[in-house]
């Protein structure tokens, strides 16, 4: 019967069957330190014996007795740091090859493109671990939030007739002969989806086909989507979005605070209420303080991004802003126009720590003005005949919001490109291993 | 503040604010009835007026009072069925147009083609949302097993260089002039992943360009995945995955038994042990019982699979039936030969009430032995360099297995066809909208 790494502590005296891998070993003369790793944290074991065929990552099952450690050997970073396995035996379950660098460091120093390409072995390391701890967390936060509203699950489809929201940057699918594209995005679908459960969320792959490698970008990215329906105001939208986005990240930061620690990262700020500004209010704001003229933009830049989460973080104790009314021409075809100035929208980002996490609007629900829409910004209704259907009955007022799960992941633990937060990121130049322009041009 | 419409019953006599689609509306003379639908249920409202531009469909506001209805008047099959509003004002909020059918029956009696084709406007059903009320109810019951199992939730990638599992029902991406390919299941990197955190799972998209119309395949299906390490023996895995399939099954049944019965379902027959029989014993019994001699046989075919779930039902009072055993060569390359007779492998399928919904088996774990196996299927190693790298460093002895979702709902509510399951199937024929021939010639 198996122990697990994290209950040795309550069977001190007692022999266990322990299982998992060579995290690190250290030979000292007549005797060998073990560190054992499982999915429940690390322990020192300790061999009279060579033991000289075990490699760091075998897999290994050890019997030994526990034992408490002397006092001056206690180490109090970890849970297990009060005991000790005296080695009786062990068997090698899967013996480790050579590994081609240290992975006992406790960060991994490796340049973004060896870390990838050996992802297989890199993500073993204890503290990339960790990403995909709290990247699952906060998954799992999300639905928990979505469920709170009264939103339904929905899977939805990734192969489209059309390309979802227009553009050129779209995956094309070869279709039984026929043309058909991924989807940029889940956003049709759960607009759809309203106007049958009124709240739904999906967590869905969006695919963008972007001709161009950022640290904040990936070419298949996961996104958590939140829709509802017959919404009574704007506000009603903005309070959803900033409870989803913020519970998502105190509760993971609460839960998950050792982590956040050996990351080097505070604790979230959130106060009672979130600050609001429309766009043009923001810029006013960074004009202020940097005196860069941004009369003349659009949108906010990441460099803007950054100063107005500074004057948050500064004026309001916040790590979070709300960012409304950005102008209807940068906007997708469905956002709803402000019906006071319909050169704005009712759209919305939220960000956090510098950075736009979150993204949204208040939808056009009205057929002919949906119709009227897609002309304007010369998408061709007739691609999108199943969408528009919803539309024809009955399509309450709604809106929604997206968060990249990525993007978010990279953020709370304020690593330094998205790729990181990924578990096998996909970009221009990479899937898994690095795509040769030699191939690029056999393949095809 | 809007009301919705399951919290009426403990409002009687208050005014309140309800907001929905009109389900149905009745005009008796100086008399209006509609029946109002939320997504909590459905209420009848009375006016005393016209209310002629109230058209099925259309999303409404309605003040009204709550009143208790006469005792003779009472409906006893919906829980709102004591009470009725009385309609003060009324404002459309989204009307809609015609309907192309009425959606005012109890069970929408339609052709597929045609309920597909108006899947906007079909899926508003009541009958028809019920569907996917469990399927959201089985996802969730999945990752509650999931996590009580120690598996953690992992987001992984659906664009691969290489083909999944070998064979030619892929479809083919173009990825910036490389030749890319949507994968047939996550079941590649669940295996890498649990080298890393042992014990995962995932709710993954399955693409299987199958050139073939059946009523249980989709080309895009939605997985339910979970791997797990370190496994002590071939049962541990067959514990695991009658847990989790019967666990599901059982708790989806119980909280939407309503549904269950709305569709003629009888509540699912779990005893305490699952029966388990060999490819080869449940061919035996098959046999005995029909006379056909299944002897060359190395599988189950729709037929036998029906006969064995009946005796499962018969002699174990179980809807489930474990079948083990699979001969090797029928079964994918990371499969596990069985090293008492390598001629069969330690594979295993989950059948319920006639039908397969689960798959899988332990793995080969030993890169050695895994490069052969590939080689023996004519798979090439070098497309795989990311899975195989996971198995030189320490891969413990693991195995998993995978759900099809929508195979899973349309089984516990015995649905006649895959695509009842899905929100919006794909198939070779349709994407939303038919394909038609000619496109197929002029796209590419």
């Amino acid at each position: 019967m198996r122990t697990l790494i994290k209950d040795t502590i309550e069977k001190i005296g007692e022999t266990v069957t322990l299982k998992g891998w060579v995290n690190t070993k250290r030979d000292h003369g007549k005797l060998t330190f073990i560190d054992l790793r499982d999915r429940t944290g690390v322990i020192q074991c300790v061999g009279f014996q060579k033991m000289s065929d075990l490699t760091p990552e075998s897999s290994i099952e050890i019997i030994g007795v526990v034992k408490k450690r002397p006092e001056k050997m206690i180490n109090p970073a970890i849970i297990t740091g009060k005991v000790e396995i005296d080695v009786q035996e062990y068997v090698v379950l899967s013996k480790s090859e050579t590994l081609p660098f240290d992975m006992g460091q406790q960060t991994l120093n490796l340049e973004l493109p060896t870390l990838l390409d050996h992802r297989s072995l890199t993500l073993k390391h204890e503290k990339i671990q960790k990403i995909f701890k709290v990247q699952a967390a906060l998954a799992d936060e999300f639905r928990k939030s979505a469920e709170k509203l009264g939103c339904t699950e929905i899977f939805i489809p990734t192969i489209a007739a059309g390309a979802t929201e227009g553009g050129a940057e779209v995956f094309q699918v070869d279709y039984f002969g026929h043309k058909a594209f991924m989807t940029q995005s889940p956003q049709l679908y759960k607009q759809i989806m309203v106007g049958v459960l009124e709240r739904v969320y999906t967590i869905a792959k969006a695919y963008r086909a972007e001709p161009s490698v950022t640290t904040r970008h990936l070419t298949e990215a996961t996104q958590m989507d939140i829709e509802i329906a017959f919404i009574d105001s704007f506000d009603e939208l903005l309070n959803a979005l900033e409870y989803v986005g913020t519970s998502m990240v105190s509760n993971v930061s609460k839960n998950y605070s050792q982590i956040l620690e050996e990351f080097g990262v505070d604790q979230p700020l959130v106060p009672d209420q979130i600050p609001r500004l429309t766009l043009r209010q923001a810029q006013v704001i960074v004009t202020k303080r940097t005196g860069r003229d941004l009369s003349k933009e659009n949108d906010l830049n990441p460099e803007d991004e950054r100063e107005i989460c500074l004057w948050g973080k500064e004026e309001h104790q916040s790590d979070f802003v709300t960012i409304t009314h950005f102008p209807t021409k940068k906007r997708a075809f469905y956002t709803m126009p402000d019906p006071e100035n319909p050169e704005y929208s009712l759209s919305y980002d939220l960000l956090f720590r510098g950075i736009e996490i979150l993204s949204g609007s208040k939808r056009i629900n009205d057929y002919q003005q949906l119709i009227q829409a897609m002309k304007n910004k010369k998408v061709n209704p007739e691609n999108f005949g199943m969408y528009l259907m919803a539309f024809k009955y009955g399509m309450p007022p709604e809106g929604g919001f997206s968060f990249g799960l990525e993007r978010l992941t990279m953020k709370l633990l304020e690593l330094h490109n998205v790729r990181e937060a990924s578990l096998f990121p996909r970009d221009m130049e990479r899937i898994d291993e690095r795509l040769s322009q030699q191939s690029s041009e056999d393949n095809l």
